[in-house]
């Protein structure tokens, strides 16, 4: 494995790596940036090309961790200080890598498998990164097809969202869309998109979310922005009967995919003892 | 309103609200410190004595922000930096304030009301105080009887968790207790207690959860202790579909709650169409 050494901060690939953490996705060639074993791995299980991989030196002159990546990919050794410098994280990592993002399609998100149609997230403003994450783990968990990011949504690849979605970021079709285009491709795939809200509307658990089906997770603070919650087909509201103004935007986003999953599991199996009796 | 003007770190008072934010319950008096308007006014709301405000003096000789606490209590106008100093939040605030915590019994946690049997929550070795605030907020919003901390888990009183709890803190029942005080009282209480688990276990939608029903909620990487599962009456598992290890420890209460709440609904409402159709 060939391995550069990197001293100076003025390094074309270490400033990329900055530049990719900063601005994740952007003037970057595509690649975004991850940190830590756990996520690079997470990455080479799911398939994505890595472009590079950043050592922290450990002075000792091994390398400290072996990454399992292709003899084609470029693997610098960086100085501490400068790794420190450039990957910003709470936990010491012992390394970084550039990666091609994922490159989704709305063939992706709308792919419909039997008896399981489009289930889909819809972000219309939301900010948290940790939210993010944390809704993509929940999203891969309960088999969401794919996710619809609309303009004012933070970045998915802020470091923050990678983290938190445990690698779900890499396996899970996201695409980025006006709310115009978003709306027109959801009707021609007949999802029912549901707003969500905090009161006036069927509890989840009286609305059929067993055919295609689309939610619109809003804003932390405002929930989902008027203009777009007037487009949905219909509101529905997760029953709270405590005396809370509303749930955490994760909780929210994870008890709907809960609940469809729910349903439609019912449904199955209702279906395999009704066809069980008729025989 | 009398007002005193604090200037000294060494101020008795500021002394305490800082030891309060590092230290919460612990050495002061059973005073916990809060931050923020919003955070005032909910533990004002949830009628919480309140022993100290302190006000960031903004230099221009008027108070900024008009605590509405009573006459008896003691109200510090305190220099900026100092203020800043002690009150390490991420957005500035205006106030901060010294609360009494609540003072919750065995009683509380357990109280049954008609159609509404305890739904607990038991705290095994939580760690982030962001998922424990958020844990707080879903409990309280699908009407969760109380929360039993056991040692191991994050101190309720770190400042991020009250933050996160959005005030559901300062509402919900939630006691300490050591693991066997715990299980005794909640089979005397007739609670079934339900560890969580990744798989080789009920899905909760085939559990039944209409009856007195304690959750185990464990470590965000280790999850329940071995000790403490082992106690449980069964383990439930959220089924999760998709290939990912496991849910978010927030998302995953939140849904156990939801559930819980959902399986309570329709047997009320079952139960009212029982009661109109034989009429």
């Amino acid at each position: 494995m060939p391995v550069r050494i990197v001293q100076s901060k003025n390094n074309a690939r270490l400033k990329e790596l900055r530049k990719a953490f900063v601005r994740p996705g952007r003037d970057t060639r595509g690649l975004v940036a991850v940190e830590g074993p756990h996520l690079l791995e997470e990455a080479l299980r799911a398939g994505l090309r890595i472009a590079t991989v950043f050592l922290r030196s450990n002075g000792r002159g091994d390398l400290g961790y072996e990454p399992r990546v292709g003899e084609d990919v470029e693997i610098l050794l960086v100085d501490p200080d400068l790794f420190d410098d450039v990957v910003q994280t709470e936990t010491p990592q012992p390394v970084a890598a550039l990666v091609e993002m994922p490159d989704w399609t709305w063939a992706h998100i709308l792919r419909q498998a039997e008896s399981w149609p489009p289930l889909l997230i819809v972000l219309a403003g939301l900010q948290d990164p940790g939210n993010l994450g944390t809704i993509l783990r929940s999203a891969e968990a309960f088999k969401s097809t794919g996710i619809i990011s609309l303009p004012g949504t933070v970045n998915e690849w802020n470091p923050k969202v990678v983290r938190s979605s445990a690698g779900s970021i890499f396996r899970l079709p996201l695409i980025h869309a006006m709310p115009e285009e978003c709306f027109t491709m959801l009707r021609e795939a007949g999802a029912r998109v549901l707003s969500t809200s905090v009161s006036n509307a069927t509890p989840i658990h009286g609305a059929n979310l067993t055919g295609p089906v689309a939610f619109l997770i809003g804003n932390e603070g405002a929930g989902v922005p008027a203009e777009i919650a007037k487009q949905a087909d219909s509101a529905v509201t997760i029953p709270c009967p405590g005396p809370v103004e509303s749930l955490n935007a994760a909780v929210a986003a994870g008890v709907l995919l809960y609940e469809t999953f729910r349903q439609r599991d019912t449904l199955v199996m209702r279906e395999a003892e009704l066809r069980g009796s008729s025989r």
